[in-house]
């Protein structure tokens, strides 16, 4: 059984506790956050605390905090040569002070409070200063039942950057389809199955072989109308910015 | 049993003729194309023609062909006042010749000649000019276990824009994502999982309540090192864009 503790109480670290819990190879023995109240509620679940001098001896101790907060944090740390990880997509593994031995379990997930998360199906990327824990690291995200992959730390911030267009880029798009489709009065769920399938595709196809449409046809009577459609000017724009990055791809003038 | 004749064969029509035949409330009596060749394939499953003269006589006729030849294929069919639809998004009904009784059988959904749909969750825009005809055309999208919505012209012109938002755009951006990651060696199944849980969580919740991230949360420096990683003109203008629409409807500066 590995032990764990936890510190911070973000949605990444709501849902790690989570995750560790129900797993059978780990246990969260502490849950550490600088403010009470917002870990309260799971004291009945777990030994909860806001003072850093009492965190409890553990296998790993993993920071879900802010990217701010590491450094700061990890210096603080009332121990020495323990396993200590952040979980940030973006933060140096060498912000984590070199007291302790150093790894990052960075899950490439989006976490929000309201949505459950299937772990099972959750990337973990992983780094570690001292080779020795690497193979301790890729069974703790086995014990998730995630699937761990070994990435620098270039690679994990060129991942974090990609996961910003296929997430928070690809949502404001729908979000856009929300509000166009909201002023004519359209029922979002026809739209629904769409985003779906849209992202079903490339799980199986190459974005490149997946792509349809107006512009990737060089239909200009189609996009004509479409811009002319559009209300927003911003809109118009993010329309106009997205059919020449399209074109260009697919070699149109 | 519905007689169905399809007439045209790219994406749309291909996965139409497979979805009616496959129904068993559907019979696709004939299959025409103007080029044989497109259609020659499929001649032991149906009769196959490309003598627009020859038409069979059927409960509906489903014009699956490009924009731009709708109007024209319509004047040149050899009979009248039989049902006649076209499948697309933006044409209007009226560009159907009035010698026939009219209707929009518009499936939004992607369709590519790679990959299989299910059609039991594709939404069919429906569209009449004689409303005896809207309880046939319904009953002909639930033949394919679709969900039948009767919308307007306008509103479907609507979803057709809005479809190139949540699908062509989104891959787009899923091929941004795609160069990034190739271009430091990550494998692009990384961010796999991330991509599909994107598109399910809008599925119960609202895009604008789903949102998350650096432009959401006007993390600046997080902001700043992604426009730095990326060497790409193109994509630092589709970064700034999206940030900016984020922002935007989140209500930071």
């Amino acid at each position: 059984m590995i032990s764990v503790v936890i510190l911070g109480a973000g949605n990444v670290a709501t849902h790690l506790f989570k995750a560790f819990s129900a797993s059978n190879h780990t246990e969260v023995i502490q849950w550490y956050n600088r403010s009470y109240s917002a870990i309260s509620s799971f004291a009945n679940a777990v030994d909860t605390t806001d003072n850093i001098s009492k965190l409890k001896m553990a296998d790993i101790y993993i920071m879900a905090v802010s990217d701010d907060s590491i450094a700061q944090l990890s210096k603080t740390l009332p121990f020495e040569n323990r396993l200590v990880a952040h979980t940030s997509g973006s933060v140096s593994i060498h912000d984590l002070d070199k007291k302790n031995q150093r790894a990052v379990f960075y899950p490439l997930q989006t976490f929000s409070k309201e949505a459950k998360v299937n772990f099972s199906e959750v990337p973990i990327c992983i780094e570690v200063t001292e080779k020795k824990n690497l193979q301790f690291m890729k069974e703790l995200a086995e014990a998730l039942g995630c699937t761990p992959y070994r990435i620098t730390t270039e690679q994990r911030q060129t991942l974090h950057l990609s996961a910003v267009f296929v997430n928070n880029f690809t949502n404001q798009l729908y979000r856009i389809a929300h509000e166009i489709s909201d002023a004519k009065s359209i029922n979002f769920d026809i739209l629904k199955p769409l985003i779906l399938e849209t992202a079903k595709k490339v799980q199986h196809m190459s974005p490149y072989t997946a792509q349809t449409g107006p512009a990737k046809r060089n239909d200009k009577k189609t996009i004509k109308r479409h811009l002319k459609q559009l209300e927003n000017e911003e809109h118009k724009m993010i329309y106009e910015l997205l059919t020449a990055s399209i074109k260009k791809t697919h070699g149109q003038r």
